[in-house]
């Protein structure tokens, strides 16, 4: 039997270009869905549900909310707060379903990554422990696209396509001006996985084009292999242009923004500061005897509407609607995800993932999407990440020639418990 | 009597989105000229004449011409190549002379900020001297919009609209994240001139909206007062944006990004690394107690074609065209201004400007285009650069998702001097 009752939709860790238009899909859904009554919106993540801050999105101008699907970041705001097991945070839990009980909200549907996941997975028990009718659907984000289940996460591909067009754009900087400035640093992220930084080889179409070298996390990475590979590149074009993923390491545990092991010191002794692309900006400057500039698009990387793939945000927006529908329908504590089934013609479609597995997993760049030196991407990333890069997303602009976003008023639901 | 001959175009300094786009203003009216005979190109600026190092643009696709438009950084390739004064360099400006009559070169078209214009109007002064006829002019280009003698600079408008709609992105990642990571820095360029730190502002639309600090070297810069800055936002919004020109300064010769004065040590006696953006990372962090990203765009943000301004665009093919024009009319030693006639409608005229004029000037930020408080911008500053902000540039994109840049193929003339 389908339950009826209102529903939260929350969004939490790492914002990305797309996660608003999950979001757009899960409460354009949810506003149609016999079973579901009121929509609303948990201001920063699960944070929102614990501290009693939601807000009714049936309220907000639907313009707004057709907005979410070109404006970047999170619009409910989003949270880094992880929920530990049912024993040590069983305050947290008890108090998400006093919560859900003064609203009656008997779905609830998550967007985020592998954290959140295991968030949404353990509320499933509770819910089912305390006999609470609770749905609980996740909505797969991140830029990182480490996620277990699904053969790439929304948010990947227009954080692949920004950040390959930025190393293309940089690199004929560099080209130009190869008489002074003659090698570029640019730093991507990516902690444990080097999906980010692979996906900027496409820009390589050619021996000339930017990026020569690219570094992961899944390959340790050696100073001495580093100024060898730079030397090389730089003897053959007289410029070189490095992408690195901001976690790469010596596979050993340390980390080159950390300034530990080799990397606290360089072959000289002089000691490293700062992170990745400082550092590496250092030792080429040092070893090569040239000018170098750094490129670190921090948190600019993740929010690029203004040039996104249009392939990801409508995927991004179809695993909130399927969400929505998989719920209507009595499915709980599963994941959206995605599966390609052909590659040429690119055809993916949804299916379902259990929440325990996708917290517990993570997926790696796969050895054969890296060359053999460990400095540059294959083939086959390329045929997997291209078509995840397809087509723009149209953006609104405002009179003053920017880009104008979805921001909500907020209208926020009466509180029925007490302060925490 | 207008003189007939070959003519060469060259780029110089730092790239932008646009400066191709002056070249192909230069390369397509030039190629119509009834007295410009062969249009060639100078590899790398002023260096490629030095080194006989020229191509012919009369070979190339004009496919890959008419490419120009939408391509950025500079496809001839740059240079920071200064000519000293006629007596200093006399064996260059010979050895310029000497290239030039090998190749029939009457026409000498530069497309550059200050320095190229020393250059240029250095070769105005040899060729009469020398009595050899040469139409010597210059078409303005800079990110920094640092020209004398014209309302702005082709190239500024891009630089102005991408980093504000990068401000205004990240800003929402700020903003999203006000729970987790509450502050961020983003180091623009401007070494001398705040210009594009002060576009920032335009994003600014309401107190919420990032950038909510802006930092110009105009504005004697003190830790003190920015911690203030930054305590004050922080109280008022939870989070706090800060955009900050490479060039911020104590206003007695001491960078921030160098470490001098009182940049050298925070007011705890901590040593200050590394840049702009870094430094006043560490400061936030220590002084207000909250994490801190930052952003450092670097040379991406010269060459962001992918998300620049049309109007912008439109005005670097026009400097480029008009010189041309002038030129065949027998203008010489000058180079190409914008002359703003009305604001709103924004109406924009070119003019003429004695190269040696622009060589010796500087126009910073005036006062009145920054607040009292020396942190922000003026509804002034935001009615000068709005207009310039207009319009999108349309990319072409090829099958990958990524965009497609020209690059010639360079068939290069041959050598007829001896080699230096």
């Amino acid at each position: 039997m389908t339950i009826r009752g209102n529903c939260i939709v929350a969004q939490s860790g790492g914002p990305t270009a797309v996660i608003n238009s999950s979001a757009c899909g899960v409460v354009q859904e949810a506003l149609k869905a016999e079973p579901i009554t009121g929509v609303f919106a948990a201001h920063n993540g699960i944070l929102g549900v614990l501290n009693e801050d939601i807000f009714d999105l049936g309220e907000e101008d639907p313009e707004q909310v057709e907005g979410l699907k070109r404006s970047p970041a999170a619009a409910f705001g989003s949270c880094r707060y992880k929920l530990k097991s049912l024993e040590d945070s069983r305050t947290d839990y008890e108090r998400i379903l006093e919560v859900f009980r003064a609203h009656h909200v008997h779905y609830f549907f998550y967007i985020g990554g592998n954290d959140s996941m295991d968030t949404a997975h353990k509320l499933t028990i509770l819910t089912k422990e305390q006999r609470y009718p609770l749905v609980v659907m996740g909505v797969p984000k991140t830029i990182d696209n480490d996620l277990a289940c699904t053969d790439h996460c929304p948010g990947y591909g227009s954080v692949a396509k920004y950040n390959a067009t930025i190393a293309m754009e940089a690199g004929r900087d560099t080209e130009a001006l190869y008489t002074h400035d003659t090698a570029t640093v640019m730093e991507v992220m990516g902690r444990n996985a080097g999906w980010i930084a692979a996906a900027t080889g496409v820009a390589h179409r050619t021996a000339e084009d930017a990026p020569h070298l690219i570094y992961l996390p899944e390959v340790p990475f050696s100073i001495e292999k580093f100024v060898a590979d730079c030397k090389k590149v730089y003897d053959d074009l007289g410029r070189v242009f490095v992408v690195a993923g901001e976690g790469i390491n010596d596979g050993e545990g340390n980390y080159v923004a950390e300034q530990k092991g080799q990397f606290a010191k360089d072959a000289f002794g002089h000691i490293q500061l700062g992170g990745v692309a400082e550092t590496l900006k250092g030792i080429i400057q040092r070893q090569l005897g040239t000018k170098c500039r750094y490129i670190k698009m921090g948190t600019a990387q993740r929010n690029g509407i203004h040039f996104a793939s249009k392939t990801d945000r409508d995927e991004a927006y179809l695993v909130g609607q399927k969400a929505v529908q998989h719920a209507a329908e009595g499915a709980s504590g599963l994941m959206v995800t995605l599966e390609r089934k052909s590659n040429n013609p690119y055809v993916c479609e949804t299916a379902l993932a259990d929440l325990q597995e996708v917290a517990n997993g993570e997926k790696k760049v796969p050895r054969e999407f890296i060359n053999d030196e460990g400095n540059g991407v294959t083939q086959a990333m390329t045929d997997y990440v291209t078509p995840l890069m397809q087509g723009e997303v149209e953006i609104k602009i405002a009179p003053d020639g920017l880009p104008e976003y979805t921001r909500f008023t907020r209208h926020n639901l009466e509180q029925k418990c007490k302060r925490r």
